[in-house]
């Protein structure tokens, strides 16, 4: 099969088009489309290589879904609204079985996120998936990482350290369908979140790298530090039933790519937060504040600075 | 040197930003852009792979001029005036001298196509690039492919078949610097052009897969044919003192990558163009005519359709 037939067949698909319309889709040397007046364009490019970024074994539907969602979760995080990507795929050979999984992952995925595939490109080569994801925002409300203010609440969406727990179990069987698995490969971006904190965040991203280095990036870049609580970072009942309390901290402050959203509050809007939260029956937890010492603490309760037991290695 | 290093090092430099402003740049979860009033926005994605695309030891600065010129062509090809980009850098390692080098080409082709860079992605795995060229062009007056009319002459800009010839030199000497090679490593995709032909050519495209299957993508769109005359098809003295003619004809029909347009125009418009192409110094040349008879044929003068000679191997 050609590259021409493959993306008539498998991409040149309604079920990949649920989001905006397209003054001109796929097909053309460009696709054209249409921001709102008064709308910034919201962008960003992710790379995922095979056996790097995700298993290559891996049912392709779910690699798609996990690739999709990790991107568009860049738009969560600015308060952006999905509206178009483009997705180029690498593959060693054309596999129809694999390349059908991959459209029908893919589709659920943009589906879930109302967001229309425009374009891309495939090639051959050794399997990677780079993926271009447009949304718009109204001019001046995106949340940036550097607008973070001293004595702000810092709060995170749903659970921590889930996907990293989910991929270690991945690692020993690659067709895991628990809960913790499934937060790996089919993460969910909080756009509606997103868009809610415009106007009210201060700062805002999504746990990629890891809960202590990404909000590294909101101080450094808001010129604050942080004083975060141990005991008040939130772990699913799935977490701390599968491994210890120990690791289970340990995934939620270093393991990444959950595609929650860490965010910084003022405090008079933590009350509309928590209120948000209940509505939409998804936690919001406050972990901590902004501070003008500069750096990340972490605090355990009555028992001062938080320092890993010695000799612990980090998973 | 890690990603951030690398990025900040490399890429966050306002060589690489001759373009149209930013309201936020690199660094954030998203760029931030602003697609001008009554303008549409045009949007393309190219990935490629060592080995395939390029030859992994050729200068770094060459794949890089090599890469974002083609991505840019179709910008081009659409009339769209080219804003900004997004690059996914996939490479084993970050080996300082050859990023620099790529950096180094980036810039230069990034200030000769007036296209800023808005962002992307740097991974760890095999040697592949992914480029997203994001442009705009006034509501309604990008020029697709669908539009050609019966009748119309179809003319192409430049010569062809001077990449195509350029590669084979490079397969024996990759450090090559003659203009055959030069057109294989740095193209020019042939921006001024396509605006110029914005509310004129009918239908427009760059030649990337070759002359006969590009000008076909326009015939099938346009539901037409066309009629071509052998003897017209621009070729550079360059090519026509390396190889045979009809070596250098069947470059010029099925070699790739010459990033010249091709395009149809009224043919009472030809005489404006001809005005352009002296006024600009760029060979416009007609190549033949649609017809309503689909499929394309090529008239070699008064010996009628061209066969090509038998047994005669395509490069």
């Amino acid at each position: 099969m050609g590259e021409f037939d493959l993306i008539k067949r498998f991409f040149d698909i309604p079920e990949l088009r649920p989001g905006p319309t397209m003054a001109l889709g796929p097909g053309d040397d460009c696709a054209l489309l249409q921001v709102p007046f008064k709308h910034e364009l919201a962008v960003s490019s992710d790379t995922f290589v095979s056996g790097v970024h995700f298993f290559a074994d891996m049912a392709a539907s779910q690699i798609a879904q996990r690739c999709l969602a990790a991107s568009v979760s860049d738009l969560a995080a600015m308060g952006a609204t999905p509206a178009w990507f483009n997705l180029c795929l690498t593959m060693p050979s054309a596999d129809e079985a694999w390349v059908r999984s991959f459209s029908q992952g893919l589709a659920a995925q943009a589906q879930a996120c109302a967001i229309s595939l425009a374009g891309g490109d495939t090639t051959k080569g050794p399997l990677s998936i780079s993926i271009h994801v447009m949304g718009w925002v109204p001019l001046g409300q995106a949340i940036t990482r550097s607008g973070a203010g001293i004595g702000d609440v810092i709060m995170v969406s749903g659970s921590l350290g889930d996907s990293a727990a989910g991929l270690q179990l991945m690692q020993h069987q690659r067709d895991a369908a628990d809960d913790l698995s499934k937060r790996f490969w089919n993460p969910t971006p909080r756009i509606a979140l997103g868009q809610w904190l415009r106007n009210k965040a201060t700062a805002c991203l999504d746990v990629s790298d890891g809960l202590v280095q990404d909000l590294g990036h909101i101080l450094s870049a808001s010129g604050c530090g942080a004083d975060l609580q141990l005991h008040d970072l939130p772990l699913s009942v799935e977490l701390t039933s599968h491994v210890s309390l120990i690791q289970a901290r340990d995934y939620a402050l270093n393991g990444g790519e959950d595609f929650e959203l860490c965010f910084t509050l003022p405090s008079h809007l933590v009350t509309q937060a928590q209120a948000y939260s209940k509505l939409k029956n998804l936690p919001l937890t406050a972990i901590g504040h902004t501070s003008t010492t500069l750096g990340c603490r972490i605090w355990a309760g009555d028992k001062g600075l938080f320092v890993p037991p010695k000799g612990y290695q980090h998973f």
